[in-house]
């Protein structure tokens, strides 16, 4: 058993668990052999299978009627899980508009009304549910949250903004997200039976740090709900996703809202995958669309063989550390 | 007086006290007033002077004749300093073939001849010249090594290339320094009347840390004398300078050769300068060439104040943090 499987084990072992089909049964159906248990023919069969999946990125056209928004989601979803998508992400701020003056107004608690449809649309399509980000009240305060689903339909992650998007480019955009919004203190990672996910939110983005601590933290396939504008959309949006995934040799996708010239925030869409070579593999136009892009875990593993930095860091020279969980 | 004087004020201090023209003096022809030392208005004159210079990069046809390579380097830093250049930049192994064949061959102490060159030629046009990188031998072990030098001829500097050129890509290249070369171990920045400049070469370029560490130590501008080849060339040489110069709101500058067909090793060539926002703002293509930009520390500070990502970091939540100087 390879190092790769010996890494993958746990996560099949659990999704087994959780699966209909027994570990057994899959091994006979597979190999066609008899069943036995930690069978080694039988776990690289299965880490090969599970070394390809389908990832969908929902270009949503977001409206002011939370509703609409919602119904229009969970229709995609089922689009993109109909095409073999096994993780589906969304777009920031997916149920309402993207303003200072519309979080509030569009807040809600978690659990509520958008992440119950979230929760339904992962279930009803047994697809991991990266569900963008929206307005999250609580305690008081306003986050920009992200929350992913399970195929169990159980909330497995919820990510809050770290960074808040606050920049002044005279002339172009002006905007606080700190105005109104609080941010997150974590970092946020989940499992699942293909690969490891990190996640951030937009403006996370710009901060290697976070993309650099997800992958050595065994992250392959790195998700930014995000909703870039005219001047920084064209600017930066690919450059960033391009500079994550190269530098960290890991998948990276982006999931931005489709672009409304009418809505006081226009969002530059465009919503793209990139694979390890730093490569675009899959990228939306303005218009609402759903993308699609084959990740591929025996190509990024063939990359860093190829060109090895993931060894080859001077650890004896430079670290990127986390510290303990933010104060703030 | 701003922070920004606070900083330069040292830098210029020893920029005065190397220079021939005092300070007073300096204060009456610039201002038309009577001398007075530490004059607040003259200083703000100086550090508004001193917040643009001229960079040239040097993309130097390398041939087997050092001797060659060595009197067209300094043929072409006098031509680069005649437009004005105050820095000056040349290629990874601008005294040589690259190769690992060729390394043992060409290698020489420092100080040695080409060095001797190297400083005699930052004297006599008065700039700061990068030395790209040479093959140096030292204790029976062979380094890439880069040299820089002042206005005044000393050696300010030796970066010995830290992360060394292994790599395979299967029916591209495969390249191995380390079967002949040792790596070094420290990082290495240098001070001029302008800005603190951090240095790579080539391969250390894919390094992120090494960039966010200069950048955290307050160098503005980042060169590495490079060599990629027509593999990685084409697919990351422009990307990571980009994604170094945005990630950290710093210039960019990369010197490689210029492409030779007939050698054993051929460069991508296309030096390139990237300024703040992750623009290109000069770039070489094949041939040999001299390029320049002009670097603005006042447009540097402008986009960290639009974009302010090197005030929001959250630093409780993680760290790029600098070890000791290496063991290897």
């Amino acid at each position: 058993m390879d190092v790769l499987q010996e890494v993958r084990k746990p996560v099949l072992d659990s999704y087994f668990e959780r699966s209909a089909v027994t570990r057994n049964h899959m091994s006979c159906a597979a190999l066609d052999c008899e069943p036995k248990q930690n069978c080694v023919a039988f776990m690289s069969a299965i880490s090969r299978a599970m070394s390809k999946f389908r990832l969908a990125v929902i270009q949503l056209q977001v409206t002011g009627v939370k509703r609409d928004n919602l119904s229009r989601a969970q229709r995609l979803v089922r689009e993109a899980a109909g095409q073999g998508s096994k993780v589906v992400l969304l777009p920031e701020c997916f149920n309402s508009p993207y303003g200072t003056s519309f979080f509030s107004m569009y807040a809600e608690r978690i659990p509520g009304e958008s992440t119950q449809v979230l929760s339904e649309a992962a279930k009803e399509n047994q697809v991991y549910l990266v569900g963008g980000s929206i307005p999250e009240e609580d305690g008081g305060k306003l986050y920009n949250s992200c929350t992913v689903f399970g195929p169990d339909g159980d909330l497995i992650l919820k990510h809050r903004k770290i960074h808040l998007f606050d920049i002044d480019v005279p002339g172009k955009i002006r905007f606080q997200e700190s105005e109104t919004l609080s941010p997150g203190n974590s970092l946020s990672m989940f499992e699942t039976p293909f690969c490891k996910v990190g996640v951030g939110i937009c403006y996370d983005m710009r901060f290697a740090e976070l993309a650099q601590l997800y992958s050595r933290q065994d992250c392959q396939l790195l998700v930014y709900p995000g909703a870039f504008n005219m001047t920084t959309g064209p600017a930066h949006w690919e450059l960033l996703q391009r500079a994550r995934a190269l530098d960290n040799q890991v998948y990276v996708a982006t999931a931005s809202p489709a672009r409304d010239e009418t809505a006081s925030y226009v969002a530059w869409g465009h919503s793209t995958v990139v694979n390890p070579w730093g490569e675009v593999i899959s990228k939306a136009g303005a218009e609402e669309a759903v993308i699609y892009a084959d990740i591929d875990l025996q190509y990024l593993d063939d990359i860093r063989q190829q060109i090895p930095i993931t060894t080859q860091r001077r650890n004896d020279l430079y670290a990127v550390t986390q510290a303990q969980e933010g104060s703030r």
